[in-house]
């Protein structure tokens, strides 16, 4: 330990003068892209280990790197860089939505659209509310300053956002479609409504709660997410309208995937000017692009794009858990609340026992009534699946961190006891969901769903994997071909004759009519991008990536 | 634009309590990613139009949103970010650089290697010393304030760098692959020697100057240069061997695109932390990356590596050029120098007029010089060549700005009279230029070399935009390829043999040999990833791409 701190020590002392930035940025800077490299490396390393995975190794590097420079600086510190909301939603959120979007199964996730909306936005709502009423009753009772109804609230939003992302790495896309889609979907739009929840209490006057006013407030609610929605397909639809009619392929492949990014950032960056939820946004502005916009451009910029959102999510995603952990240590916050550790403890307790019946109280009753509706038994969602999909939604992150931080550390606000006390209870919360129940969850799946394979990674892509792929270079796109095989996607009679003759709901078969005639000629799409003699993509039908 | 006006106060003037960040940061990044945009579509009409080139659009579009942000906000600002050299150098210059070295043709590079340092390393000093005499001379004669001999050096420093972006948009890499490796070699060699000239500059005491530290100095600068060589190729040796050894591939493409974004920022983030020069590292890391570390990794990442890295240099550079631009036009700056403008106008003539001559002082006699010791006609440099070779490095850029900034703006300093007029005047002579030079470039290409295609990118790559590439996924690998074909990437005798038949030099024979022998086997590379069974890479021969 002497040795390090003496190498860190001679780092500082040598001359800044050389420099033209700031030298304590550049050592922060270094040190956390090289944890970054070990969190990948070790990782990998760890991949085929039953208890942990990307997300818990990342936040116990974070730790013990905390604990390393709380060492070297004395007691001083643990932090490089001071968490800041800024970071997390301008620029760590948005690649991680938008490659959600960008990468979803969208047949999936529409043929459950409804029931992806009911978990995540009323399921949300359900939450919130159990939890806000819960800590009304128990805070009461324990000794940490005056909360008032927006505060109580607060905590119901912040504690109501879930991190899906442990469970989506252990479940597996081809073999439960309808559980991976409704568990996804929900984090997706779970992320979207408690961000809007959040904002809509924050500027909310909660001092004259009366029904004309509820009402208003499901106004703004639904105007947000509608908005939000046509905002990103909006977005979307434009990138794909003008990368069709210039065909960037002719001169060069870094504008158009330069393009893609930059209009994609574009629509979360115009949503947040709006004052509309960036999340949702940037989720159907990537759902748009993988439908549209990604058929228009060369078989490189396919592949290129492909990998480079899911590469900047998975970063993004490492960084944050690592942060996470990092911060967790910062000493300033923990010594206000060091005089009743007892309390800390209590809060904390309380909001696990809460966030875990405020979800119980809406996933049972809520697929129950999803169930209720649904004739094919396939489609229905067995008690399995429910405590997977309850199970799924137990562990916090950084929204709610980002969320509590935002809350709790307003200017003036940080001395306060019960604020300090909210911040190191939603760190312990955060840390204890996170590795207590991301650590079970693959055990737990593997024995609720026995013929899951265990270590398949959401992030990874077998497609890539496999030596077939370096034969096939079109087996890329199967993961972007949500409909069953045959040329369908040119709108000849017969194929829609073809179409009519499958069990389809007539919402998608109308849908995909209009797509055909109208959207697919104007913006482009499979089938639809300017024909290149010679080009494998236009001529192979879909089928071929099977093989 | 007075809706617009009205349009963005309605913005401003909006609650931002909403907003989870600074609300002024978002409208402004909301405005430059809308013109990055602008600026990629532009580029792409204007791509075939005789005077214009991507820079010269992105500094266009900067100076005209400069010119309306400054009629809207009454002539209080033209800017919306503040120039930091943090963010130059930082985040913008390493991109730029490590794609360089990724996609430069490492062949031409070393066979071209000892001309490349004359010009780079001896002809930027040649151009400092002129530039430094010159600018003592004139501006005694001028009233501009106080400079000491460190001032002089600095200026001399700040104008050697060049920026010959534009004239590689104009040359062609195969038709005359000399002339292009000469012109790109020195570029980067040049924005390296300039900065490490400038911080040697800045941390010597020049009151003592004598033999002994003039030899100190020489020390400290063949010190910076070799060991920031070497910490480059270790950086790039430690990535292959990991992402040999770990293969990666196995579960996800996108944890090697990762490891290799992180570890090529590393090694430059290394760099400035040990006070060596960050771009001659990551240049060099670059080198190796595409040597042994590109090698080593899936089909898919290779694709995706080559053109992420290609795309964020090519966003950076615009980005550079669209922000300075943007930022001549920022009234406190004029202000000061207003009351004279003869002065500042003399200033920035008598700068382009030395920056001409200190270019002409060296390209002409090292030309000379290399020509003298080249046997082969075809290596030589004949005097048209020579004329471009000088008028590449004509153009000032971000480089410049940057440190012109570094050394005029430090706190303190700013309202200094001498300061104001150097700082407006390198804005002048990077606008000038940039804009006039810059147009003038491909016309004077054209007329000294006919025979060369004016439209070719050098940011684009031909090979992914033909249809061909979609046949062949292999032609990706063809740039990477520099070696005549023949299957000696695989060491057996009758390669080896194969090879010293043909003309090649000694040191590069030796090379082959102990890269074949030793390195290879280590850290991977072409024929020597791990064998994949039906993967068509191993088995094709390199010539299949050239088809």
């Amino acid at each position: 330990m002497t040795i390090m701190a003496s190498f860190l020590d001679s780092f500082v002392s040598k001359m800044p003068s050389l420099s033209t930035s700031d030298h304590a940025s550049v050592v922060s800077l270094n040190l956390f892209v090289a944890l970054l490299c070990a969190c990948i490396v070790l990782g990998h390393l760890l991949e085929e280990n039953r208890w942990m995975n990307e997300s818990i190794t990342a936040l116990m590097i974070g730790l013990a790197t905390g604990v390393v420079i709380l060492l070297i600086s004395n007691g001083k510190s643990s932090r490089l860089l001071v968490f800041s909301e800024d970071l997390f939603f301008i620029y760590l959120l948005p690649p991680i939505i938008f490659n959600a979007g960008f990468q979803v199964k969208k047949k999936q996730f529409f043929r459950n659209f409804v029931t992806i909306m009911l978990f995540g936005a009323i399921g949300t709502v359900i939450s919130c509310t159990v939890i806000t009423l819960g800590v009304t009753q128990f805070f009461k009772k324990l000794d940490i300053g005056t909360f008032d109804l927006g505060d109580y609230l607060a905590i119901g939003a912040i504690f109501a956002a879930t991190d899906s992302v442990c469970t989506l790495q252990v479940l597996n896309q081809d073999e439960t479609p309808l559980l991976y889609s409704l568990v996804f979907g929900e984090g997706v739009v779970n992320d979207a409504t408690s961000v809007v929840i959040f904002n809509a209490i924050q500027s909310f006057d909660l001092t004259h709660l009366n029904h004309e006013a509820a009402f208003q407030l499901l106004g703004n609610f639904s105007y947000l997410f509608l908005l939000s929605t046509l905002l990103g397909v909006a977005t979307g639809l434009i990138s794909a309208y003008v990368i069709k009619k210039l065909y960037f392929g002719r001169h060069s492949t870094d504008r158009e995937v330069a393009l893609m990014m930059l209009m994609a950032y574009l629509s979360y960056m115009l949503a947040e000017l709006f004052d509309l939820s960036g999340i949702l946004t940037v989720f159907f502005c990537g759902i748009v692009m993988s439908h549209y916009t990604w058929h228009n451009v060369t078989e490189s910029s396919r592949v290129t794009t492909k990998h480079t959102f899911a590469t900047l999510s998975f970063l993004a995603e490492t960084f944050i858990f690592l942060y996470v952990g990092m911060d967790a240590l910062d000493i300033d916050k923990w010594r206000s609340v060091s005089d009743s550790p007892g309390t800390s403890v209590a809060v904390s307790s309380i909001l696990i026992g809460l966030l875990m019946l405020g979800r119980a109280a809406f996933v049972f009753p809520l697929s129950f009534l999803s169930n209720l509706v649904k004739k094919n038994e396939s489609e229905k969602i067995n008690f399995k699946m429910q405590i997977v999909i309850w199970w799924s939604g137990l562990m916090r992150g950084a929204v709610s961190m980002a969320l509590a931080y935002n809350k709790f550390t307003r200017a003036g606000h940080t001395d306060v006891r019960g604020n300090a006390i909210m911040i190191t209870s939603t760190i312990t919360v955060c840390l204890f969901s996170t590795v207590v129940f991301g650590m079970l969850t693959k055990p737990l799946i593997r024995y609720l769903l026995p013929h899951q394979k265990a270590t398949t990674s959401f992030l990874s892509d077998d497609n890539n994997n496999t030596p077939k792929s370096l034969q096939i270079p079109l087996i890329d796109q199967d993961s972007f071909i949500e409909f069953t095989p045959g040329n369908h996607n040119v709108p000849r009679p017969d194929s829609i004759r073809g179409f009519l003759t499958r069990p389809t709901r007539t919402v998608h078969y109308y849908w995909r009519r209009f797509d055909d005639s109208f959207m697919r000629p104007v913006f482009g799409g499979r089938g639809f991008v300017p024909f290149v003699p010679g080009s494998p993509t236009e001529r192979d039908p879909p089928d071929l990536s099977r093989a």
